[in-house]
């Protein structure tokens, strides 16, 4: 892999792809992708084979893919097939949120970058949309423990728009959505007024704005960036009908597991692998398919979103 | 409206009316006002009065008015009656906070700015003063809500400085000062020590700063501005003594406004408003008259301010 | 004191000394101190004392210190001796945060400056490295106060590193670690995987990065800042374990002064000096000695680090 001119000397420690410098240089379409889905998300080979196909859809939307990750102390932005193996495979890679970027490029680590550290090189690149699954929020308890992700106060302070099918409802959901209101993040459904659950397609509590298509999206996503706010735009796009679980079912495995993590004193911060893992035991594996659908169907509006801005652009 | 030369091109969405833009070219004091009180704050006919008076009374302290609105999708700083009228008739004004500017600009809406939204277009337009009648805050229960105005993030990420009559006592005063500390916003009182709730000229709150004059704030704010801090100034001006509510009564009657809501089921979204209409009937109107009275003289002192502050730059 | 003539201009308010600004032209290390410490930290003379002292020990370091302070109305950045005695002397000095900086410039206050002015005008500056005790945090119970020291939202905003010996677990650790992992801030331990709590080396509560030595430090702090990222860098560097209390020891001791605090009915804003006072009582003096101890102890690995810092750089 090749860094681009363009970037090379701009920013000490990202390489762009080449493909991905070539799209960005001509104002063609690019969707970033995350990439701890990959080294913490899933296990292998369904990690694997989810990021490649993942990258096949935004191509076949007509966009150029560009997954993020930390390998051997550089940022990338695009990454070839033996990168994605690399941080597929179980083996020693690490999780890099924005606080852990310079102690892991200082000791040249491997890492899947969160959604937060995505969001960052996106920006960094000029990269302006970003697919994931679902993003960080406030845990439910944080009015004691004070647990609150990172993602949210990024979101807060970095322009790139965020393409998710809401969040987990292991979290609190509406004190997410309160935080993302007090730091002004704009969160606009896709084709629906209430803000989706991951798992399922609605959680009862409204979005602030609602657009039908990726061309509505894009006037406002130009518009966002055009007016120079420091948010990102959080794109909340429910999980396919197919695909979805019913929310009374999840929400009731969610408790489920929630009990089972207090009864076997599970706490701080092994509450949440706990209780993705109990997730997808009580579900029978159908919350790994559930995601992976979610997470196509995320990158194929994104590619949509990126193409529509660049046609703005243009 | 023609917008001036010096923002052409400045701002993609931005028009700053004429005399406002002459003014600001030449220096000269210009105070800046928030119109979801005229949209969404007041009924009609009194709202468009009070929008007509407020604006009257800064050009009688020396300085041009802002108003500050979203007109078909064109944010605007200085409104001819045309546009006041049109916010202040009942309608389909939208309320704009920051996260709400790009989905109402893209789709071409009109509404009125929050507090908020207002600091961001003046500072876009180079204003630095802004009058109010109070700011959002931090709401009662907002321990288990987490429902805390986008208003003090503002403060502590815009360099404006805001004219208010404290926050409305159904607010939660003393954790509203705890944010505004924990952000950076210098919190100064115009000739008290104690923060002011609104209706009534105390709580109890103390602030960090007093200040006794319009020329002693303006040294103030100036060495704010040449500091670069990006925190803006929150001015605590109480209402005058002959509009004031008792703060005993004003107390009482916003318990019995919570107690009201309580009983009657109220919850979420729906508070702020029921309690605000509750508390206008339960003083007989009164609150609706002091309410007047605060912004009239928040817009006196705030174009006293920025004249002096026009003073020390010339 | 002559100010340097690359400041002259460029920041309105502040003197950089001649030696300290001798050092930052020619790249050489620079250790910034704060002055709360001075003003309101440690009774006199120890207080003047301590702060010569740890000015000693970064000079012995290969170091050049700047003690930061206001001086009738400026902000100075390396403090002659005279100065040093006029804050360390009981009379009329304030306490700077960042909110405070505008109104005591324009009264042309002398005020100490906290842990988050410090850090603003060592930024101003161009002064990558700062020492100070501890910083400020949560405050126990601010899930219902909102208590939450301005501190941690400088470190969440602006670039330098501050070493320091953990915060006082007068404040609540957990939740000032959540805070800090919200706003992307490193946390790095120096030789341990536990954040420090001031007085004793272990709080049982890791930190996400460890380094062994200064020069792995400088790493990663050079990396932080080729990254363009916004946030400090908070190295958690425990006191020697010569001079530490133990952790069941200091516990107990503020576990009886919370309990002291609450018997005698002393709240708000009153709490803190008075639970630091009792804990002083407590332990028959050993907190003073213990703090002077640590801070010594942060100015030296604060000096190794600058000078390595400014190795890379060279
Ligand atoms: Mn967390
Ligand atoms: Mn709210
Ligand atoms: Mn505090």
């Amino acid at each position: 892999m090749t860094s681009f001119s363009e970037f090379a000397g701009r920013h000490p420690f990202l390489d762009v792809g080449d493909e991905v410098a070539a799209a960005l240089s001509q104002g063609k379409a690019v969707v970033a992708l995350e990439s701890t889905i990959i080294s913490h998300g899933m296990p292998y080979p369904q990690n694997l084979a989810t990021a490649r196909a993942v990258e096949q859809v935004v191509r076949e939307h007509g966009a150029v893919p560009a997954t993020i990750a930390l390998i051997r102390g550089r940022l990338r932005a695009g990454l070839d097939d033996a990168a994605l193996e690399n941080l597929a495979r179980p083996g020693d890679v690490a999780k890099a949120s924005r606080r852990d970027l310079a102690a892991l490029i200082a000791t040249g680590a491997t890492a899947g970058t969160t959604v937060a550290a995505t969001m960052y090189v996106a920006a960094q690149a000029g990269i302006g949309v970003f697919a994931t699954g679902g993003i960080g929020g406030v845990h439910r308890g944080a009015d004691q423990t004070f647990d609150i992700s990172a993602d949210l106060i990024e979101l807060g302070s970095t322009p790139v728009t965020v393409v998710c099918a809401g969040a987990k409802s292991i979290l609190d959901l509406p004190k997410t959505l309160e935080v993302l209101e007090t730091y002004g993040v704009p969160v606009v459904g896709v084709g629906t007024h209430e803000f989706p659950a991951f798992f399922s397609r609605t959680s009862g509590l409204p979005v602030a704005h609602r657009v039908e298509t990726a061309a509505d999206l894009a006037r406002l996503v130009d518009a966002q960036r055009r007016l120079g706010l420091a948010q990102g735009v959080l794109v909340a796009n429910p999980i396919p009908q197919a695909d979805a679980l019913a929310p009374d079912e999840i929400d009731g495995i969610i408790e489920q597991a929630l009990t089972d993590a207090d009864g076997q004193g599970v706490t701080g911060k092994d509450v949440t692998p706990y209780l993705l893992a109990r997730v997808s035991e009580l579900t029978g594996g159908r919350s790994l398919t559930a995601n992976v659908a979610l997470i196509r169907n995320n990158a194929a509006f994104a590619a949509d979103l990126a193409v529509e801005v660049a046609g703005l652009s243009a």
